[in-house]
């Protein structure tokens, strides 16, 4: 008799078919928040603080606390104290499609050995600096080119997988974002 | 005779200035491509590198290297290595309106003196678990509270600037995103 397969792509299947389960049962158990703290340092340096977020019910906290310092380069009136937003938003995409990719392919049993992708993205700075409004001031087109070592036949469901991302479908439905500024 | 401003908000408008001199006459400068290198390294940890990017016609590098990792909690099945990814796109969106309004505050001599941010975004899990096609995968709704520290008298014009971030414009408007999967 064949051993049951706890971890596939360095997931345990177990917690995650546990939480889905548990979601299908309880649909309210699957609404979160999650939660960041900026702090402007001066110039264009700041930084966020990461410690908890809100889900299963209940306000959760991290292990640790994260800290991400975003800064300019030079060029940008900046230090190079970090990343650049935009830069961190590459991140965030890079990072949300390579894990959706890795956990559906885990309980779909499909097994990856490697993964890395490049990314670019185009931003005409007219549109930043208030220069022409007919330019737009986001990115217009982000590409993502992965490299992925496992079965040459799987390379397709791979590529559909993606589509589960958050931060994939975040960008290219959009969120509706609602800002607040107070006197403090 | 009044000594001319060098730094308003820790920004050197000089160097902001030329930079917008520099596009008006040459559209070009402007065109800027950004960019980002993510290695998954097991489960749902993975890490993204930035070195450089392209802008003012030519290939930049950063002055130093930045590694970001990603990671989820335990009860998504990671290790909690790094911010999740969802948490790193609310990083973008706060160091990019924060960065945004602080440098277009100083090109307009509106002094700011502290800055903080607060953050939540909505996610309901079961898009992205594929529980149920009706549900959105990505964020639906994102709160941003800011506490200022400037002359009360302009909080509606410090509101205003927060339109002119590249990341609050493509969460709002959404971008395009092209992905490619290749054998390794």
């Amino acid at each position: 008799m064949q051993k049951p397969v706890d971890f596939v792509n360095g997931i345990k299947i177990e917690t995650l078919q546990e939480t889905v389960h548990a979601i299908e049962n309880e649909p309210e158990l699957g609404k979160c928040m999650f939660r960041a703290h900026n702090k402007w340092l001066s110039g264009n340096h700041n930084c966020t603080t990461i410690t908890g977020f809100y889900g299963a019910k209940q306000e959760m906290s991290h292990k640790q606390q994260f800290e991400l310092h975003a800064d300019e380069p030079p060029i940008l009136a900046g230090n190079d104290e970090g990343a650049n937003p935009v830069e961190h938003l590459l991140n965030a995409l890079a990072a949300c499609v390579t894990t959706s990719m890795v956990a559906h392919a885990a309980v779909r049993g499909i097994h990856i050995e490697e993964l890395e992708s490049e990314l670019e993205g185009d931003i005409d700075l007219r549109g930043f600096l208030g220069l022409s409004n007919d330019v737009p001031r986001g990115f217009t087109d982000i590409r993502v080119k992965f490299k992925v070592k496992a079965d040459v036949e799987n390379m397709e469901r791979l590529k559909r997988l993606t589509e589960f991302s958050p931060v994939y479908n975040t960008i290219t439905h959009g969120a509706r974002v609602h800002i607040q500024v107070e006197e403090k």
